[in-house]
């Protein structure tokens, strides 16, 4: 089987990363984040998003939006997300456990991107006190969909949600890719999002997320919080260091760049050559297709891992290391379905 | 500062390690733990342990524990566990977030290891509807003052506790210390032990720690479990390779002995030549000195790192790392304190 | 303003309630459920459900739901029930909260009731490790549209969840309601319900459900779980005391047929005398009338307290305080909307 | 058995608060705390501590507490108590299940008082990320020991503590034993206590206790936060009127006055006429008594119910129920052991 376009996950690290970690491993260095890798890069990260912010390095995408919501939200309140957002999808409750109980409302939108209207038809809802209220706004950028929030859209979709005094949160797991896009990355702490997930893992390094607090008022004891939830790194160089090497050498966004440029090449290519449609805008990494269930599985059958989404199409996700020829080869299988 | 001997998680990857995680780096690979690297790194553990069990790599020792003992008991249940084990004293609460609220009960027992008489009070303490009653016990091997349970010891406090119907869990951060010692690993499964936490990152792995399950049905969904916990690596091999590493070339084993080796040398030193006294018997590879606090400031001061513990002594504690000269020059420093 | 209609919880307590509480308050009595007046309370439980079972009397019905729903679902686990039901849409998420993240799979079907072929696909949609997974079917009769299910729709719902060895919680918060409209008790344990929520305050009592435990594996230190989650009376005779004067006098079911009978005077008269259409059957003691958002408010005005559902029609519930005149004042209100 | 002195909770509603219970009772009334007996009740707390304050009336005391410690502390916090307090002791780590792992540390002190120096030295402490920091003091008034804490004592606790921006909560459950003991109840709010639990089961009503949240922005949302905990009562009406007939009659402090006039003729005949000693000075409502195992059997075979505490002393508690006739004929057979 080819995982070439089954996530962006498949692929390994980036060699600006492994390079940068294998650099990091000389020697001795202060456990837990008190040592000198794990400061640039944090660094890095606030230079990428001209704020200042906490920040703190974590293993997993699914806890550090889960314990970002926990801050923004009680248990008997609730978080505002697309309803095909990761956290509201693919992280097996992880907002509820980590936040212990803490709701999730879906909100509707095309291809990723929460529908404004519905956004206030649920700020403006009555409270009452046997439902969940809205805290917090969860965005992501870009999109569960492959899309790129534009700026003015972000504005639209944070601003009542700031007037009401909530917080918002962004997880960035692909936004090295919208700002290969064009979103412009130092917009982020401007337009008001209060803690940003910084992502890692997806645009090349190991397993490892930034958590990005630019409301330092939750940054209080967040040693003690992450510590307590198993997201402290003892040998916190090794998150940090691919992290430092993909930013120094800015291969976290060419890799995105690169990534983008793939699906595009996809995307084109299944316009022209296929008989298949796009399932959505094809802005950063990924590309979706609508395909019936045969040919998904035909396509499968010939060797090539992709998944069906919720919205019944089919997702094809490139990465730094997607290869022009992969692009192709999978262009030619689908021809023949 | 000098970090040689603050803590074991102060050193890098041991070569061996970070040779497989390179290796592991090439090309695609599936995500989630489906792939082989991690197939691998576990029948190199289940071998080690002469055991089937259900394995999975996670990024976080605190998070290991405190999943593995929400395994064994409710929230309204309690575990047993030695006062200063890690569990109780150095993971932020963790159990109990994880847990919801699992109480914790102390027990006493001279250097680390938990005294049977007071086990045995506490399985014998009527129950009553106001407390949380013990469900489980866990075991740290090797202990948090360096010891090592011998498997007759752990027998006279497992027996009893699986007389109850009660579970038990295996903290071996320090594992590998343990069998260089010369505890036989094979018997772990045999005593009765249910979850063990088999360590990686003390013995020259990245944050990386395998839960290992003996009882089976504990593993139901545990992938679900670990998903929603924030500990499922989607780039597993980046977890299992460093220990695959590690595992295949016995550098688990001989880094771990060279540890025991050098904490030898340095309590010999200790004992021998400075006025000094040793708080614990040194069967692994820390060392606990009784110092006086003027004294312990002064070597900080000569750029030592090293922590005073709860009973009061310094410790010291030597990884695959640690060499030989630095021993010395540790040992001369403290001569002239 | 009038509540007769807006609640069933909004009449006090039955004749035989108080009557039996003021009895019970004499004297001294064992703490925490271990008095006489419990223990029988508890004997009529089990007799009118023809059944061997642990009972525990608790406070809330919100308390008594998510707490049985946590004995049956690990928190990385989901729980099946139909997406109007009280647990999923008026208990601030209460399931959650107890069972730390535990999942809800909203299912669909006509006026409350499960459709069983989406029961199904629910069951059969493969497991995958980001997801919540069910581990358990929560049902609710007399459902929330007032409909009560028959013995033969039950059965299945529950078969093919007990094949898969996921458990069944019923919740009877107007269990009173649907015995009086031929409900068989005796069936539930049958069935193979393994909790049922016993309700009392919608019948007559106080603040007052009890947890009916079939499957007695699962009441192992139930008494420390609901010390824990404050649901342990110090003075456990105020909650049995109204069950058992309710009970012993059959005012229990009297005063369900009685509310049953008034819901049914307000439905024909909604049908023979309004312009107003019933929304579901009337089966118990709620009557759902379809009404403009007009008509509603001007009710409101007139002084007669009703609420809108989330199926858009306007709930009137009878008790078994409901007066004859109140509901032909309420039909006549109608009339002039 | 007899239960005269097994606990406070052994005796029923006093007159005063079953009789407003009947009166409640009659028809109809808003549901969820929105009715008129509620808000009386409330004001006559508010009149009371002559402070402006958020209350609400919930089922138990061990939900009342952990919400509220839940309010002061995040789960990777902890609060301080006196090592013996009912928090630490006797809720089944309820304040770790409602706060998700939320700490306790205990401190020392006599007959159930905080020792100020070791307050301070507790919140002196260096705050590291393994452990969980201080973030609230919890307080009770009168003491598990059956102690009065004078303004004074309490003030030299309080100031640390908000001085550091820590929050106070203040456990009355036996509040009215206090206040018939001389403690000022005017003087809480003015302390700086944030939250106190009013107590009513032990003052003579049913299972009723009030939250009182003197800073209010702790009552944000506080009825979702209390649906949530299923501590809302449908029919509050039922918690409310008993608080509401004790405290407008003053049966409240009267009940308790009467109580601790009891506890006092039982000690005073334990020191002239047994050769028992009392453990603790008798200032409230409890006497705890020096006695041997044997003899305290003998007692219970004799057939008074009394329990042994952790200091190894038995209690006795009076409440406004206790008649005079049972102390003497207690005496009588204390003096036979």
């Amino acid at each position: 089987m080819r995982y070439d376009f089954g996530s962006d996950n498949t692929a390994g690290m980036a060699p600006a990363a492994i390079q940068a970690l294998i650099e990091a491993n000389d020697g001795y260095a202060r456990a837990y984040g008190a040592d000198d890798v794990t400061a640039r890069a944090a660094d890095q990260i606030r230079r990428r998003l001209d704020a200042d912010a906490e920040i703190r390095f974590v293993f997993s995408g699914t806890a550090a939006n889960a314990i970002a919501l926990s801050m923004l939200a009680w248990p008997h309140e609730a978080v505002l997300a697309h309803h095909a957002a990761h956290v509201c999808t693919d992280e097996t409750g992880a907002p509820g456990f980590f936040g212990q109980g803490v709701g999730l409302i879906g909100l509707p939108g095309f291809s990723g991107k929460i529908e404004p209207v519905a956004l206030r038809a649920a700020l403006d809802e009555p409270e009452v006190g046997h439902r969940q209220p809205p805290a917090a706004l969860s965005l992501t950028q870009s999109t569960e969909y492959g899309t790129v929030y534009t700026e003015e859209e972000l504005r639209h979709l944070i601003e009542p949600v700031k007037l009401k005094g909530y917080g918002v949160h962004l997880d960035g797991a692909r936004l090295a890719n919208a700002a290969a896009a064009g979103f412009d990355l130092t917009q982020i702490a401007r337009l008001g999002v209060d803690i940003l997930v910084f992502g890692g893992a997806k645009a090349g390094a190991n397993c490892a997320e930034a958590i990005v607090m630019f409301d330092k008022t939750l940054a209080r004891r967040v040693d003690n919080r992450l510590k307590q939830a198993g997201q402290t790194a003892s040998k916190t160089r090794f998150l940090a260091a691919p992290f430092l090497g993909l930013l120094e050498t800015n291969a976290w966004e060419d890799g995105a760049a690169h990534a983008n440029l793939m699906a595009q090449r996809l995307a084109d290519g299944v316009v022209a050559g296929t008989s298949f449609a796009l399932a959505h805008p094809v802005e950063a990494n990924a590309v979706f297709v609508r395909m019936p269930p045969r040919a998904h599985q035909r396509l499968n059958e010939l060797g090539w891992a992709c998944y069906r989404f919720d919205d019944g199409s089919v997702r094809f996700v490139c990465s730094w290391a997607t290869q022009e020829e992969a692009v192709d080869e999978l262009l030619a299988a689908m021809v023949t379905l």
